[in-house]
């Protein structure tokens, strides 16, 4: 399954929201319907959002006319909408930053047909999703030297093949250690409210024949005292340039609960993740969502009509909880402040 | 809303199972419907438990032929059947127990008429209902001095009005500072799988006009770290001896997340929740149940078909994460091993 492919003349994306029960391929043929998907979580995980906007910014010039300067017009449009979709999730501008980036650095070319710009711009979102997949395969092979035969891991949310061009970045290790005949037992927080854990994260590994147990977001913290659980791995949509990381709402009492049972804490992502621009967790928007996630989450009402509720949809965890940050050039160790502009280095 | 109650010759028992959405009272006339809705969790809460099987008891012999040596024996074939019904609460053996040195004792009497033996024993499972009513003002009187105006105040699961005879354990205090005009903010974990935080708790402090904020289990570290939260307070179905505490999984989470943010955690409890016969939270045991509630839970599947789950119905929090326990008899801080004996004497 992959969550967003292109299909010669549009975008197929896969909607997530009705996953393990129904799969769904959905044809998008505008930004707007992108930006649908994107904002209504029929595609998340940071880099497949980010991969989506990139095909949604030629979706926008695929039939437009006119010369290249005004098809660059037309992206800086699409891009600065297409970035209002969601706020958090940093390698949705970074996306789109390279999609705007490629239409300035084509713009310069005066003698360039218009066709062969949409042609480029086409290449260039493909590009990205294949780099993607690729960047996934490395993470997982530098994350799975933190793991030994027979460990017990526990994740949160899903940054899997679904949430990535394929084999995810937390999820990446546990692929490659299911090639490679490597056990290791898996434990799945269901993460509320929108239970991406058990119908993302344990229907991916399942599938694939991963030992996974599916557990409620607040049984973490017994598993760990039961000595089930030897690391934690989870992915982010974006790490500020001290190392605080934000991510699916959870991460940061998984985070603690860790710390407090001595288990080490691992975060894996794609260098596009890191936001060196963003100084801190504090400066990270954290994205609240409509309290129905909550009161009505599964089709019937669980919770008193009009009662207050609280729903934010990642929360931050301080880099002094973080233990290492897995990315596709190798394992970044603290001093975060110091050690993450290497990596761009 | 009373969760169960005596109706001249039968039990009414609210299904919290339909709640908010539905209120319907069933209607038992015997032992095994007494012993369904415990197993079932039409009825919950430990006290609420205690309570239902005492009226169980009396169920079992209200209709029954013979003299009081017959009744009595009756009376301990229906006590050891009804403590079959769910393992972890002591609540229900403490009740038991009750109904059965009531019956032990009032055999003693030779000339006693079984039409009196019989209501003798319905009027210790009333006069049980009437003392858990008392029993909870009074800890909502004790827990009330440990809050201050304004406070936040977090909780788990649901130990109030419907998990007791009337105000609760845990949400007494609510309760009375609601009486008295004193603001707090009540947030209330939505306590998965089954929910009763969402179900319950909010809708019965919201019922009440309490100022409480409903939010899912994993957001509990994230409100924490925001300053929100300056106390959490959480009902309880056993206390070892030694002070560690049994309550609705997840508690342990919360318990840990209350130390590392510095936030006093507070359980409250009748004396008959206090198992000085449970040397330490080891030797409780704590009840596994159905993959079901985690996979199906609210009628819709969240979770692909077959996978491995997990679903353990408590944890137990241990003694040093519980800055003190607050019975009818007033407030007890550690050493819990020294104290505790202490309330019986």
């Amino acid at each position: 399954l992959q969550s967003v492919r292109w299909a010669s003349d549009h975008l197929e994306m896969l909607d997530q929201r009705l996953l393990p029960e129904e799969i769904v391929y959905l044809q998008l043929r505008t930004p707007e319907e992108v930006w649908e998907g994107i904002r209504h979580l029929k595609v998340r995980g940071a880099p497949a959002i980010g991969i989506s906007a990139a095909f949604g910014v030629y979706l926008a010039i695929q039939h437009a006319r006119g010369n290249t300067a005004e098809l660059r017009e037309a992206v800086e449009k699409a891009c600065s909408y297409l970035a209002t979709s969601r706020p958090t999730a940093v390698n949705l501008f970074w996306a789109l930053d390279r999609m705007k980036g490629k239409a300035a650095s084509l713009a310069q070319d005066a003698g360039l047909e218009a066709e062969s710009f949409k042609q480029a711009m086409l290449q260039e979102a493909i590009q990205i999703q294949a780099e993607d997949e690729e960047t996934c395969r490395l993470i997982g092979e530098h994350a799975l030297t933190l793991f030994k035969d027979g460990m017990g891991v526990l994740t949160h949310c899903n940054a899997g093949g679904l949430a990535t061009a394929k084999y995810g970045t937390a999820l990446a290790p546990f692929y490659l250690a299911q090639e490679k005949g490597m056990p290791l037992k898996v434990f799945a927080d269901e993460t509320r409210p929108v239970l991406q854990g058990a119908r993302l994260t344990a229907f991916e590994l399942q599938q694939a024949g991963v030992d996974v147990t599916l557990i409620c977001d607040n049984m973490a913290g017994m598993v760990m005292s039961k000595g089930w659980i030897q690391a934690v791995i989870v992915g982010t949509d974006r790490v500020a340039a001290n190392g605080d990381v934000a991510n699916k709402i959870g991460t940061y009492s998984v985070a603690v609960l860790a710390k407090a049972h001595g288990i080490p804490f691992y975060v894996a992502c794609p260098m596009s993740t890191i936001d060196l621009n963003t100084p801190t967790g504090k400066e990270i928007p954290i994205e609240e969502r409509h309290e129905d996630e909550i009161t009505v989450g599964f089709g019937k009402r669980t919770a008193p009509v009009g009662v207050k509720v609280y729903n934010p949809a990642f929360d931050v965890t301080p880099h002094e909880y973080v233990t290492a940050i897995i990315t596709e050039k190798g394992i970044v160790y603290p001093s975060y402040q110091e050690n993450l502009p290497k990596l761009f280095s």
